[in-house]
Formats: structure tokens, sequence, C-alpha cells
């Protein structure tokens, strides 16, 4: 096994920590934001331009990947990474998330979960077991355990049957893990409940995992609630193991969860949001499809150095949008992309230099127009 | 006027040329294939991608630029170039096509064409006069005279009056265009008649233009009929000035065409069948959707040096397109793109170094099976 986590520094004002995670496929400077690469591509972008953009760690989806085009046919041709061009870490989630929000017909048995495929409707089921098998034929550097993602709202029973569910399941697959395999993370489930939460993390870290997770975050709760799981919950972690706060988030989120010690984070949200159009500046966003565009010769951020600001106006960007032109989604997923990246870079700096509290109170001093264009 | 052309070589078994265009963007080595950027961008490609593809002049649409953004915002924007930053030689169509294509409510009358929008049912008026207009605040550097695309088929008398109302509206062209403007073309109309066409050719060589393409072709005549129609017009165009034949075609249409004396083509081909999913290699086409390729390893044409041939199988593109993937569209188009730019090169060596014919018989000794995978 070759993945381990080191800590570089830590801030003396939070919680905040700098860290390196070593995968089989290269290191990965922490905090981390993961774009996701659903169906084996972040989409509209090469490979290569998302390591330009400072890409250190891509997010694919099993689930998708097992329905279309099945694990067997990437696992023939090499396993992800050479399927994908992509040779640096890829971490997978377990599946479980996707069986819960996309597919129909969801059916828990002793064994794992029965579902319908969301693409031909035909019959599958996930176990455990299953999950594991797929993952490292894959070819993973991070699994994640199968887990049920707790709904929002969900009563102090529902969260409890839920949460045992999870630790089940996590501990089969850390049974069913290869010896000498990937690394694999825990999923600390346990919904808005404080104890939940602490049960979960002491029923998985007496298990024992490479990493812990916070799932069930991000699902409909007010920001608030989000944050005070977070902050309950990751200082029960392990402190010299990885914490990746799984489906999160906005720049103010990561920043505030960086603050409280997570090392790892994924969301959709700079990729999907370029296809809708609207992109990341300093000062909040902007939606480029707004009319006071039409003729805006300036880039989307002025001094933005991506590839998307160095050429093109706002101009051309909202033509682009309005016309559906392909090139639309890729310019826009570039600057996004560029943008959160940038963000944890600038995080990583500040906690190396210990001006992270700094860091945050420019961060926010910047932030003075959540929707420049509303 | 910065615009000229010179004829490098000539082809001794055949009438293929090799030459030079001089446009204030550059040059374009001839015969020279003419990729469609219909928006102000050639379909999910970025302009240094169509740079290193080879790519020496595009396409783009008066029609579309006209309706949206509107030629007004591109030319207060700095022109077409700066807009969709793209500092290569940009050829702009005279919006007739689409007109007749793509618009509802077409009215002929004395002073030009009326039409709606097919974006949002707005009514407009093209005249000659306007085209121009709309063309020089674009910037283009090769303006295409407003015609009347006939229809096929055709009878004598619709192809003469349809023949005669471009000739009027060329000579329109001719008269409105600013001094020291682009390069103006006229475009030869006559349906499928031998002395139309001829009458065509003296009307506009009459009034005198930067060279003089073709139109009307490939608009659902048989094959044989439009390699009729180019072999009795081409000749008859003036031999000194580019010979241009739009709107296509086939990798076989244009050795044909070059083998007839032809300098320019334009066509969606290479980029409207990659989004399909079809790809052109050496022996004929293959179409990506087909599940023989489910875990085919090989690249879409082994020995390809295109981006796409070297990183991705064919599995991961058929993958990609069954999915749906921005991606797809993107590494179809740089393989088809490459495919055509490949194949304009090697009829340039040919004619350079005097074996066009002896590329010609090794072209179609190549072009063992159409559709690889049918």
């Amino acid at each position: 096994m070759t993945f381990s986590f080191e800590i570089v520094h830590k801030s003396a004002e939070t919680s905040a920590r700098l860290g390196m995670i070593h995968t089989p496929h290269g290191y990965i400077e922490t905090p981390a934001f993961i774009p996701v690469g659903t169906q084996a591509s972040v989409k509209s972008l090469t490979p290569e331009e998302l390591f330009g953009l400072g890409v250190q760690v891509i997010l694919a989806n099993t689930y998708h990947l097992y329905l279309r085009p099945g694990h067997d046919v990437i696992g023939k041709l090499g396993g992800l990474h050479r399927f994908m061009h992509w040779g640096r870490p890829i971490l997978t989630d377990s599946g479980g998330y996707q069986v819960f929000s996309l597919s129909k017909l969801r059916e828990i048995c002793d064994s794992g979960v029965t579902f319908q495929s969301h693409i031909d409707g035909s019959r599958h089921l996930l176990t455990p077991e299953k999950v594991v098998e797929i993952q490292e034929t894959l070819g993973s550097d991070i699994m994640m355990c199968l887990d049920e993602c707790t709904p929002y709202p969900a009563t102090r029973t529902e969260s409890q049957r839920s949460l045992e569910l999870s630790i089940d399941w996590a501990r089969r697959c850390k049974e069913s893990r290869s010896p000498e395999g990937s690394a694999l993370f825990g999923i600390v489930q346990g919904g808005m409940f404080e104890d939940l939460r602490a049960r979960g993390v002491s029923a998985l870290t007496n298990i024992g995992f490479d990493g812990y997770a916070l799932g069930g975050l991000s699902v409909g709760e007010p920001k608030k609630v989000m944050l005070d799981v977070a902050a309950f919950t990751l200082p029960l972690l392990p402190s010299l193991l990885p914490r990746y706060v799984m489906g999160v988030g906005t720049p103010e989120d990561l920043v505030e969860l960086v603050s409280l010690g997570t090392d790892m984070f994924d969301c959709v949200m700079p990729t999907r949001n370029a296809r809708n159009g609207q992109l990341f500046v300093r000062t909040g966003t902007l939606n480029i499809c707004n009319a006071q565009y039409r003729d805006d010769e300036l880039p989307v951020e002025a001094g933005c150095p991506c590839y998307t600001c160095r050429h093109y106006s706002r101009a051309y960007l909202r033509h682009l949008f309005m016309a559906k032109e392909l090139l639309a989604y890729r310019l826009n997923t570039i600057h996004n992309i560029y943008f959160f990246m940038t963000l944890m870079r600038k995080m990583r700096e500040a906690i190396r230099h210990g001006r992270f509290g700094l860091f945050k109170r420019d961060f926010y001093s910047q932030r003075t127009n959540l929707s420049i264009d509303d």
C-alpha cells in the first residue's frame, strides 16, 4: 500500500492544516478540491487542461461507470487512468449516493441495495463487497465505502437506522478489500445529530480506515446546520488522517471548512454552474447570460490569468452561451475550475505562511457582491 | 487592398494547382479546406487547437452573426477576429444560402430578400448593399456576394431567373463595397445547365471580382452531376484568380475537384459528422457508436498523430459519445479536422512534387471500405 498522509503545517489561529497525500499516481497537496468527472470525463475538458489548471485529483462516479461502459470494460482496457488518459490520482465514490438520488426502485436488503438503472431500467444489486470490487477493478487511488446518504430532514430514529446500516456496510467494505489494495475511506453519517455523528466516528475508527469523510451534508439543510455538524464532527476524527467533506461546496463553504480542519472536498459546483452560465469571481458570481454583458469587452474577471480571461470578452462568452455553442461550456468551465483551484492554492499558501486568519478576513472583505449582476 | 493570389505550381497530368492567397491576416496555401465556424466558433474547439490542426482560414456565417449577436456588437468590439480570438484569415459568406435554407417567409423584392429570423421570428431585409456592409463591419478577409442558391431540381426557366437575380445582386455588391476594402468573390449560379453556368461566368467576370465561387452545388443533385457542372464551369473561370467550390465535400469530392483546378472548399462535413459520431479514416469512415467498439483499445486510426488518436481508444470515444459527454464532440472534431487538413496538405505536396496523379491512385486504392463498420 503506497497511500500515506503527512501534515506539513498547522494554522495557529484556526484548525486549518497543510498536508500531503501520497498515492500510487502521485501526491495531492491539501486542502484539495476535487473536480468531478462523473462518467470518466470532467465535462468538456481534457486531462492536459485539468493539469494546467492546477487540478491534482479528480473524482469519478462508481455508479455511472458500473452502468456505462461497465467496470469490466474499463478493467479490460487497463483501468480508469489509462481509459481516460489521466495519470494522476483518482478518487472514486461508492455509488451509494447515486443509487439514492438517481435510480429508481431502491430496495435495501441484508446484502445491499437493489436498484433500477436510470439509463435503461435494468435491475442491479450493489453490495459493499461489489462496490469495493468495482472500485478495485477501476484502479481507484482512493476508494469510498458504500453508505446510505441520510436525507434531510430525517428523524433521529431514521438517522440512527441509516447510520447503523452505513457502519455495517463500511465494516464489510473493509473486510472485502484486497490486501495491499487501494486506500479505503469510511464515511461518517448520522444526520444532523451530534451524538449520532460521534457514534459514527467511533464505530468507523474502530474498524479503521485510511481516511474519513463526512457524508450526508449539503443535502438541503441550512448552511449553518451544515457548518455546525462539520464543526462538532471534524475534531472527533483522527487528526493524522485525511478528513474529507463530500459534496461541498461554495467558496465560502470551502474557506469555513478548511478553517475547521478539512483536507479534501469534491463538488460539481464549478463545472455544473459553468455549464449554466454562472461564473465565479473574487467578489461573488456573475451570470454570463445577462443582457448587460452583450457588448462588454471586459474579461470575466480583470487580472485573472486563466485562458478564458486572457483571450475572451464577456460579450463573446455571452454570445457563445446564448447561441448554445459547445465552446461556451468549455471556456466557462476553464474559468470556474481555475477559480476553485486558485482559491485552494491561496489557502494552502496562507496556512504555510501562518496567515490563514488574515486570508479569511481578506477573502470575506472582497465578497462584496455575491451576485454582481443581480 | 492587400489581397492577392499567386500560382506556385501546376500539375502536369491534371488541372490541379498549388497556390498562395495573401490576405490582411496572413496567407493561405491552396488548395485549402475551410472549416465552418458558423456562429464565430468552430464548434467545440479553440483557435489555438484549430491552428495546431493546420487550419489556415475559417468561414463564419453572415446570416447567423447578423442575427446574433449582431454585426454592430462585433464591430464595436473590434471586429470578428478579435471577438473570437482568431488572428488568421476569415471568409464570410453572404447569408444568402441561410436565408433560403433556414429562415421562414422569404420574399424577394427589387431591393433584396425579406425573411424571418429562425431564432425569434423577427423580420429582416437583406440587400446586396447590406450584406457587404455587414461583412465589412465584421472585418472579413474574403467577402462573398449575395446570391440566390438555386435549388435542385430546378427547370431551365427557374435556373435562369435565379441566375440573373444573382448576377444583378453581384453587380450591386461590387458597386457598394468600400474602396480599399476586403476581397470580394462572385458566386456563379446557373443550376445544372452548362450554358447558364457559362452565362454566369461571363457576366461575373465582366463585373470583375477577386475570386470566383461555384454555388448551388451539393444541394441534392447526383454526385456525377455535381462533378460535371464543376468540370465544365471551372475551366471558364479566370485561371489566375482563386476558384472556390462552396459547401463541398467528401474526401473523394475534394480530390476530384482539386484535380479539376479548385483552390478552395468549405463544408460542415468534418465538424458536423464528428458530432454525429462519424469519423474519417484512410479507408473510409467509422461510426463510433457501433457496439463493436465497446472494448476496442485501438485508436480511431492506427498511426494517426492527432491528439485524439495519440491518447484515446475507440472504446473511450464510444463511451463518451454514448454518454453524451461534451468531450466526445471535441475529440471527434479534432480527429476529423486533422483528417481533412492532412488530406489537403498531402494534395498540396503531391502537386508541388509533380505526383498528383500518383497521389490520386494511391488515395483511391486505400478507400477499400467506405464505411468500415457497416
